[in-house]
């Protein structure tokens, strides 16, 4: 999903689309971005090992399959490495709790704010109402 | 893959669709197949274990995953419980050894010649040229 802002309101932030991400930050991006990938594929491997050694029937057989594909277009879908994506992204991880703002030290303002954003976004949507 | 045979033909053995299956045919035929498809079922599982646990790297995972979806697809298909495709089902099965002879014990003639003429038909296909 995405979401824009019109960048005439006070305190807008761009559309992320929008934003210039520079080297140094581009490598910070990197780094957190790989890290919480590899940290969700480490739980999933976990996981299906968990799964598998569990299995007692072919049901269970199944089940573990469509938990894979699952969790692979899951993953597909979260993370998507393109500058134009970035705030989302890591607004998302920010959300979840797989990313702190410390592991995005290094990025400037303008992405720091669209990313807390979209946490933010994420959060007030699944409160219960 | 359905082959048919004319029912003219000296020698021949009515199309598999024609066939009819007595009741106690059928008690024999569903033995037969339940016993062949669980035991292909617990080996995908021993295999499943075995790929989990032998998981390093995510591209592990995903070769698990893709091996189960395919087996899954295989099996759907191979072991299809209707009578118009039981000579096949059958004969694949005594093919592949998951069957013996002797498993089939009860049914008539016309049965076993259609499902020995499909075994035979899938071993001179897979012959090498």
């Amino acid at each position: 999903m995405r979401i824009s802002f019109p960048p005439a309101a006070p305190d807008s932030y761009p559309w992320e689309g929008q934003l210039r991400w520079s080297k140094s930050e581009r490598k910070v991006a990197r780094k957190a971005f790989d890290r919480a990938l590899n940290q969700e594929l480490q739980e999933v491997i976990q996981q299906a090992k968990q799964m598998a050694a569990a299995i007692k029937q072919p049901s269970d057989l199944w089940e573990l399959e469509h938990h894979l594909t699952q969790r692979r277009k899951e993953i597909d879908h979260k993370y998507e490495y393109r500058a134009s994506r970035l705030g989302s992204v890591f607004g998302t991880l920010l959300h979840e709790g797989r990313l702190a703002e410390e592991d995005l030290r290094g990025l400037r303002e303008d992405k720091l704010k669209a990313i807390r954003s979209h946490a933010e976004f994420l959060r007030t949507r699944d409160e219960p109402i």
